[in-house]
């Protein structure tokens, strides 16, 4: 129950063993297509979803890259490690950042941030599911909050997408990024990222030097089924059967699963006495749940692996204090009950 | 025979078929460590070997943003779609390129392209092995004629290392990249960089956003045998199982069926009334053969691939008049007899 890379199932493991194939081939092409198809159900769009060969930090430069220019103002609220990581490559860009800073374990609060969105503001970076710290952030109330203003709105949707509900076009966001290896159960390798054609007219003034993440020249091949530059093949084959699973459940049954599964964990916890990190429960994430343990998450980690049941540590400032148990993906009833009784042994 | 992405052994497959672990478990390490220690010997260096997920053309790319600045001098040969693509990729971030143009099918001439190299020329980006075009440079003798100058010598060995000698500290190579997918038999999706101590200097000096591909980081992160972000896991195993293999066989071994199978397919091609595409044999690559069979090509990759043989095209302007078989990485003498045999039944 790790937080990512999660569980590769073993029909995705299986339609990895087989023999290699041009990834210009009449074949390749159409995996891409179902890949591409499936994953702007996903992302619930109708713009296309491009496919990188990069881990998620790729697509998070890829966006900048393409759709911004040296200088530019940007707000990014900061609630942990991986919106941290948001501000800071945006700053390695020469765009201008705006920090609003949140305490570890809250949200972003958006009359906050939106207090810092000026007419000059080109974008704003939310991470949608901030997994350092086990925070989900009300990514449609930005979208929201962004009608009729010439921003960006930027989202992380690395632990998010597949897991949780994030619907694209209906929440008026512009650049949707995430990774392989989380909700959608396959192996690290491939990152995901789709712009509205605000983002795209963006990528049109935009100044910055790029190449390997040109997101103009991944959207022409895109358009025959295929990726400017080798794209990880094997991870394509294990995405599109990953995505049959998901279909097969029906998105709505999963992100139904997610949520059941944390809801049980959350209340597993607290009958043995821990609580969740996040300081309200409804921006408590539901792929990840971040575990209060003052003092002990180290050794509650190390005692749980010991049972066969491997989580994480928080990161940063919290690693002592908190640890990380994600349903992301393929985990069921049976694996928070193992989870739950684990920790149970523990305590 | 593919020229790449090549076919992946069995044991390769099997390597992957495996539980998922985290990227920052002690048992992830242990690969990492095998792995880099592996790709050392892959590259005949001293230097640290960095693992980056990402095509070859994103550690192309990391090349460029790490060890260069914007407005640098830097010289380019020019013979094939690949090295081409090299040159658009410096000009992408604003590097001031001189092409020094052979005709396809040429090798580049050290004296001529030294003639474009002044104090001033901060790179010379040589690919070692065209494979557009079925070239190998003379590596050896660009990093002899660099002696003594502070120009940078960049190969792009995407197609050569790990199938025919690379021999980056003695040949005074600085920057080398390759891929997983080619000779290394391993799904597409990591490459491979290692820098030189001069190359390294440079790093300092370079102004050049970046933070996907920043080296330093992934130096400072390979010194704990991890990665800044979540790495290809599950190629990483395969990368770790196909070194076993070539070591077992040993890396001349390795070289020499290479060598042999290409000579064999070379003679094989000339009895049946074809020739090479390169002007002299002796640059003519030892991974792959670009055959020469104008107007023909493609109707011949169609009647291949009815009998089950695959290889590829020419890439641009010869796509017509070429087509290119590799014996890179998992290619043995029945595979060449098999591909001569059912060249055989189309003449």
């Amino acid at each position: 129950m790790m937080v990512g890379p999660t569980a590769v199932p073993e029909r995705v493991l299986n339609a990895m063993n087989r023999k290699s194939i041009s990834h210009r081939s009449k074949e390749y092409c159409e995996v891409h297509q179902r890949v591409r198809e499936g994953l702007k159900k996903i992302f619930q769009t109708k713009n296309e979803v491009l496919v990188l060969t990069s881990s998620g930090t790729g697509a998070m430069e890829a966006a900048i890259q393409n759709c911004f220019s040296i200088g530019d103002e940007v707000v990014v609220p900061v609630l942990g490690t991986f919106s941290e990581q948001f501000a800071l490559m945006a700053e390695a860009h020469q765009l201008k950042v705006t920090r609003v800073k949140f305490e570890l374990g809250e949200a972003a609060d958006v009359d906050k941030v939106m207090e810092y969105v000026t007419p000059d503001t080109k974008g704003l970076f939310v991470i949608h599911n901030e997994s350092a710290t086990g925070v989900t952030n009300d990514i449609q109330a930005f979208g929201k909050a962004l009608e009729g203003k010439d921003t960006l709105l930027v989202t992380d949707s690395v632990s998010g997408a597949g897991g949780i509900e994030m619907k694209m076009d209906e929440w008026n966001i512009d650049i949707v990024l995430s990774g392989s290896q989380k909700a959608l159960m396959v192996p690290a390798g491939l990152s995901f990222i789709a712009l509205s054609d605000r983002a795209w007219e963006a990528t049109k003034r935009s100044n910055m030097p790029k190449y390997y993440f040109d997101l103009n020249k991944a959207r022409q091949f895109q358009e025959i089924n295929q990726t400017p530059n080798t794209p990880a093949v094997y991870n394509m084959f294990a995405v599109d059967e990953a995505l049959k699973m998901i279909f097969e459940e029906g998105l709505e049954n999963v992100y139904k699963r997610h949520k059941e599964n944390t809801n049980r964990i959350i209340e597993g916890i607290r009958k043995l006495g821990y609580d969740i990190f996040p300081k309200e429960e409804k921006y408590a994430s539901r792929t990840l749940t971040a575990v209060y343990a003052p003092g002990k998450a180290k050794e509650i980690v190390a005692g749980l692996q010991e049972q066969g049941i491997i989580v994480n540590t928080g990161l940063g400032p919290i690693a002592e204090d908190v640890f990380r148990v994600g349903v992301m993906g393929y985990v069921y009833n049976e694996d928070v009950d193992a989870f739950l009784e684990a920790l149970a042994n523990l305590s």
